[in-house]
């Protein structure tokens, strides 16, 4: 099965490309939703983040992070920036391959419109925890995150 | 003006923790969109991810990335995760201290719904990009991308 951001990473697909290094790639999303959409990748293929090892998913944020400042010298008017990641099918990953989205943002952008309107409907679904339930969730994260971090 | 991440930093206000570190802390979200979304902040009061120097900003996703990872071992069936950031106001960010967004996602969850429809309202806005156009956006990228990044 081919893999588009493979072939991206491989030079057999056109790209615009941003930045380029042994680990990562970012180029401009060829169906931006707005001007300046930039996807940053993994040059190897990883479907989900956690199939990447820990420099190369630090790698992956330093380039998204450097690319959310650099939108600000970039002359289209940048005040904010959405970056998101769509981890797995059932989170709305498209391209099985991880990529972090850059979404340049300005106040009054049609966004925010729509934005507003998504977390408006998905608050239906959702609704204020319980500080018990809260409570009772965070216990059940706790182990797992403990054995994959070391104290800073 | 007081910042409510401050307050749960300094211990000030209640949060149901999940991780806490020097730089960081995580915890539940007080308005979970759906069970087990998870807040990642630095401790020190910063706006925007920039505002953040290059280790905190590091700490800051490798800690989203274990809880994201983690999230799968706490038995409430995640299937995938949304990480998101809104840096700025402009971007939809409501609370004035960085935060990263870990939301835990399921095949056939409501959010999927609404968050197609949504991106279906955003591409009223948003158009494929010209190769030319894309071009020109990567190139006005380059620069200050590349002056914020050495070669990994």
């Amino acid at each position: 099965m081919s893999c588009i951001f493979c072939e991206i990473a491989a030079g057999a697909r056109a790209a615009s490309m941003v930045w380029e290094d042994d680990c990562c790639l970012a180029f401009m999303d060829l169906h931006p939703v707005r001007a300046g959409h930039v996807l940053v990748i993994p040059r190897r293929h990883a479907v989900l983040l956690t199939d990447l090892d820990q420099d190369e998913q630090a790698r992956v944020f330093a380039v998204a992070g450097a690319i959310r400042a650099a939108s600000h010298d970039a002359g289209w008017g940048t005040e904010g920036a959405n970056l998101m990641l769509n981890d797995g099918v059932a989170a709305n990953q498209h391209i099985r391959h991880v990529h972090v989205h850059i979404l340049p943002r300005q106040r009054g952008d049609g966004l925010k419109v729509w934005w507003a309107f998504a977390r408006r409907m998905l608050n239906v679904f959702g609704s204020a925890g319980s500080r018990s339930g809260l409570n009772e969730q965070a216990e059940r994260l706790r182990p797992g995150v403990a054995k994959r971090l070391t104290r800073a």
